[in-house]
């Protein structure tokens, strides 16, 4: 394919991205398929001779669409938001077509360099404080991780270099595994499970703490922890705190929890992966409060802040604790100096080495709303998980199972779990809408997360409409 | 920006990158730019109201391009090639607009099933032995991954659980922390910085075995050093071979290292991350030979072959050594017993949770080029490394400094190194061409990496006489 068929093709491809999203309330949300479809429907092995592109088009129709979950389908309320947006699109076209690998600032320093002004414009967007900011002469920074998942690796992985260099240093005899084998992490019984995978990957125990009865945690109980294991001989030396857990948005009391780490030593790092986005609305921005103890942040504005996938920004208070994690030996030590200068080497803050041209998508994203745009979006869909919650409790066949702050609601049937299944089973199966669920202590709940760009009122009213009616037939039944 | 107007932003997008990528060799191929240029002139916060899209791309030229190292300029012979084509960029498109999250099968059955068959097609490309294929209900399999990095470590936790699992369970009161204080991972002293990294992050001890006089690993080497960690009371439990190294492309002794790594009960994994996609030409097939004795194996089709990044191909032969890679407990065994089904749940076997539809690419470029249109264009590659080779054996000023297998040539002026450091100096300050050293033992050497889609027997005649022409030019200064 030369030049002019791309510009042909490319344009055809434009319009069918653009049908397909206009379209896409028309599509069922989710899929009939059953596990192995697509097997038979392809060819065992690739073409030898070209197909055309008319070809490949129509496939995507017969063969890719019928099999796909509609993410931004207004009818989506499953998971948490995965963002999408036009400029982001437009931007990640530009940036397929750069093609640039990011590692080094030479790699190509204008990919770097919009990297880290863009991180400085978001972390202002969310008043962080100037520590975590690169700023002209900053310790501190920004990065695009790839996910949420990483950035908790990474900064266990910082953690844990920064804990075993310091106890050495005191000790010199003492051994990398001598250390590892003591070394804890905390998070609360709500946190992601990519933080337990980071505990896994990184070799270090970590240790789930009782949340309280908003699910959060506090300090009295992580407090507890570090008592009993300190008391063991183990060593305290990374805490994860959450804002806006996956299962229900709670939020883990961080002018609690900050305070305690800070006094312990032991490294903050804050996730709030979902939650992190509102945090740019001025009346949201009290659920951020405690970040300055943390030594680094993490959100995904490829979750909530209208920027496709991949983007989660990730900032630490000191850039050398994370470009010095992967290295253990002084001589590093030296290297790492350059680092604090103008020269970034993004390479050193993450766990590949190749990354592409990412903070296009952020930098189209936040020129083409503006700060008020992206504020306004955010508003919305907290404003319809309102209403949704408001429609639930008018039901008195219905509760609501956690409090609702953004754009997550957790109900569910009063009754036995048994029926919240039956009723999700029949929701997923009608294929109207699409939901998941999740466990709060020993209850099955139901989760409705606002998702959509294009959700509006009326499909929220629809989908409880939807759920309602379900629900009746589903108690019918059961009397009968 | 509503549909409407994506539909005709999308398509002046459509052609700025066409134009750019047209245009791309009138652009200096290496950036002006000084450390910090980009912070004066932008903002320091985002825009409260939005800015119009002409306002962006105007700053695209001003601002971003002055600042890219332009990575498919077919002057740019630097690092590895990094995969640009247009079948690439249109189906990246699609896979912007469908935008799911690909983590498990419901999450987006098209996206789990599609990958599974394309990393059937390529393995079938490469003839990989059937052990590592999916097909109806084989137990190996492939996943995308996003870097060879991340293909590395993965491997190297999911053998490091392996061993812990299978020691533990001999010894039932072995502690973790007591195994993975004595495991070793090899490789060879070529391997790639992210070979030593997967061991930093694992926590293991990485030992590099020298390499011969053609910069590989062979049996004798490597034997060696297990006899002595074995006797020393270590654990030897992890060897990576690479297949196209990074500094020379050298190829490590498979077929003598594979039977080492088999008798020894020790997880081989083969990094290709380079060299692999020549291995669907049957000509350079036989450089592979040997992999049936690898656990896993890995190449980057985001290097060459086409498929923008980010596509990482990595096969195992065990799948359920991957999905228990992050779990210890004896539990979850029974829940990967699923996914040897037809469920496959791809977020088991990767570190991020999140992952886009990226088997969409694979599709596109495949069927787009067909089998002989890709080896076409591998071939095309060896090709004009072997007239760069011939040229610089004419010249008896140079030297060649390792055997040219594929598309790099290794060269150097028969000197000492300063004045190999001097020449670099001189042919990146030029920017008319962009090139990268590295150390071969103790010697400075010039890599030259055939690149870019487009580079014709020209542009690399054109590179010669330049090189040559500064040559002259520091000779004769040195002369003076
Ligand atoms: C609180 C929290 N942390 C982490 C994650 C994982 O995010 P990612 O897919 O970016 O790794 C999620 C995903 O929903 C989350 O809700
Ligand atoms: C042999 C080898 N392995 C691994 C890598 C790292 O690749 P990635 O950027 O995909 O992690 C490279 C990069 O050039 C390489 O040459």
């Amino acid at each position: 394919m030369n030049a002019d068929e791309f510009r042909r093709r490319g344009k055809e491809m434009v319009d069918y991205v653009a049908d397909y999203l206009e379209g896409i309330e028309a599509r069922q949300v989710y899929p009939d398929v059953e596990p192995g479809y697509l097997r038979p429907l392809i060819p065992p092995t690739a073409p030898q001779e070209p197909d055309t592109f008319e070809d490949i088009i129509n496939d995507v129709e017969k063969i890719i669409m019928p099999g796909v979950t509609h993410w931004h389908s207004p009818y989506f309320f499953a998971y948490f938001p995965t963002a999408s947006s036009y400029p982001a699109m437009l931007a990640d076209m530009l940036c397929g077509a750069i093609g640039c690998i990011g590692f080094s600032w030479a790699a190509s320093p204008a990919c770097t360099e919009l990297e880290t002004v863009m991180m400085d414009w978001l972390g202002r967007m969310l008043q962080l404080p100037e520590a975590f900011l690169a700023g002209e002469a900053g310790e501190g920074g920004g990065v695009i991780q790839g996910s949420a998942s990483e950035a908790t690796l990474v900064a266990l992985l910082a953690a844990r270099t920064k804990v075993i260099r310091c106890l050495q240093t005191a000790s010199p005899g003492l051994t990398q595994a001598a250390v590892m084998e003591k070394l804890v992490a905390y998070a609360s019984d709500q946190a992601h499970s990519s933080v337990e995978r980071a505990g896994l990957i990184g070799g270090v125990k970590l240790k789930a703490i009782p949340s309280d009865g908003k699910f959060a945690l506090r300090a009295s109980a992580l407090q507890e922890a570090l008592e009993r294991d300190k008391a063991a001989g183990l060593i305290p030396f990374f805490v994860v705190a959450t804002l806006g857990t996956t299962s229900c948005c709670s939020f883990d009391n961080l002018l609690e929890v900050g305070p305690v780490c800070r006094k312990e030593g032991v490294w903050l790092h804050v996730d709030a992966a979902y939650a992190g986005s509102a945090f740019i609305c001025p009346e949201f921005r009290h659920l951020l409060d405690g970040v300055e103890f943390a030594d680094s942040f993490n959100f995904n504005p490829h979750k909530w802040l209208l920027v496709n996938f991949d983007c989660s920004a990730m900032w630490v208070k000191k850039r050398t604790d994370l470009t010095g994690a992967f290295k253990l030996d002084p001589v590093y030590l030296k290297h790492s100096h350059q680092d604090s200068g103008l020269i970034t080497d993004y390479r050193h803050w993450q766990l590949p080495l190749g990354r592409r041209f990412r903070s296009l998508k952020m930098w189209f994203v936040f020129r083409l709303y503006g700060v008020t745009g992206l504020q306004a979006y955010i508003r919305k869909h907290v404003q319809l998980s309102h209403e949704f919650e408001s429609l639930v409790r008018q039901d008195p066949r219905f509760e609501i199972c956690a409090e609702v702050t953004l754009g997550l609601v957790c109900f569910r049937l009063k009754g036995p779990n048994s029926q919240n299944e039956a009723l999700l089973e029949r929701i997923n199966s009608a294929r109207r809408i699409h939901l998941v669920p999740c466990r709060l202590r020993d209850q099955f709940v139901l989760r409705f997360a606002i998702c959509s760009r294009t959700v509006e009122s009326a499909h929220v009213r629809l989908a409880w409409e939807h759920i309602r009616g379900l629900a009746a037939e589903l108690l019918g039944a059961e009397k009968e």
